[in-house]
């Protein structure tokens, strides 16, 4: 089964969440996935390095576009335009007929205390993609570690809020919305405050 | 050797990092540990539930002391003073005497990468103790969970800064500092924005 396969991507991918569900993660098989979708071993292997890369290879690529948006701003961007720019750079994984997945996918993770911890090590590579390409711009360290944290927590308020049963706004409304909340949270909780160092 | 040892905990904890240290953390046993503080194994599991606890039995009870800390505010206390609280609740672990032993434990735990995610999961069970903290007093979920990433933010410049070698300023102090960088820079990334939810 060499051959190309329409849609061989999504397809593993839907069969993979649904076995999830059905069987848990630990009792499914790469094997399994591939059968359910009615293609080889060999082209799971093509599209995925491994059964929790089905769940995780997303946020990698993420972290990359996070990367570059950031990067490629104008060099008049504030670090929190950066920020900006980078949940919009998510979008395009956040299209409606992605909703199901999505939501799939954090029943499954919510149910393993072992990806829970994945979970929240892929955030927290994240928030040091971010750190890093804010740092590259000349942004220091602390602010840019804060606008990070920041960026990663309106990602994942956008997330959930995206997710939830009901919600038609798109992600990146979602995401500028939560953005501007935290944004005003952050100026209420530093009211008062002068950068000492 | 069931009898009293004087400083028994303190005597594993420096014999532990010192072998880390000379061995590499994988290398060593229990046995190995208890051996070389002249103690028996059974005296170990009195203080340390298994070999990784004497890295990371003190953020769990930090955890706790955060989390009482910022339950314990005076009830008119607002987000950022209890996060204030919660970090001076942190000092008695930070005394002079202690330097040497945090610095050897960074460098063991950045030599692993087991050991470098145990770190940044135990870094997220701090954010969720105090978020938890914040919300039972009353402060809404997304200000709660922004003021806890500042405080162990603030929690870890300052720990960083306190472990450099020739600084001779306390923990609370460096503490506070920190804390009042990230207010500031927190008011000046939020500047303009305002509260839409």
């Amino acid at each position: 089964m060499g051959r190309w396969e329409p849609n061989a991507g999504e397809r593993l991918e839907r069969a993979a969440l649904a076995l999830f569900t059905e069987r848990g993660y630990e009792a499914t098989t790469v094997a399994d996935i591939a059968e359910r979708a009615g293609l080889s071993r060999a082209t799971f292997f093509r599209y995925f390095a491994d059964k929790r890369e089905v769940l995780f290879g997303a946020p990698d690529m993420l972290a990359e576009r996070f990367s570059d948006a950031i990067l490629s701003a104008p060099p008049a961007a504030m670090a929190i335009d950066c920020i900006a720019a980078a949940l919009e750079s998510a979008a395009p994984g956040f299209t409606a007929d992605r909703r199901d997945l999505a939501a799939q996918r954090d029943v499954v993770i919510a149910a393993s205390s072992e990806l829970r911890e994945r979970s929240l090590l892929k955030e927290a590579s994240l928030v040091s993609f971010m750190t890093e390409a804010l740092c590259a711009r000349g942004v220091d360290d602390l602010t840019a570690r804060l606008a990070a944290e920041l960026g990663v927590l309106a990602f994942n308020t956008a997330r959930s809020r995206w997710v939830s049963p009901g919600n038609r706004q798109p992600f990146t409304e979602l995401a500028h919305a939560a953005l501007r909340d935290l944004q005003a949270r952050g100026a209420a909780l530093g009211a008062g405050a002068e950068v000492s160092a």
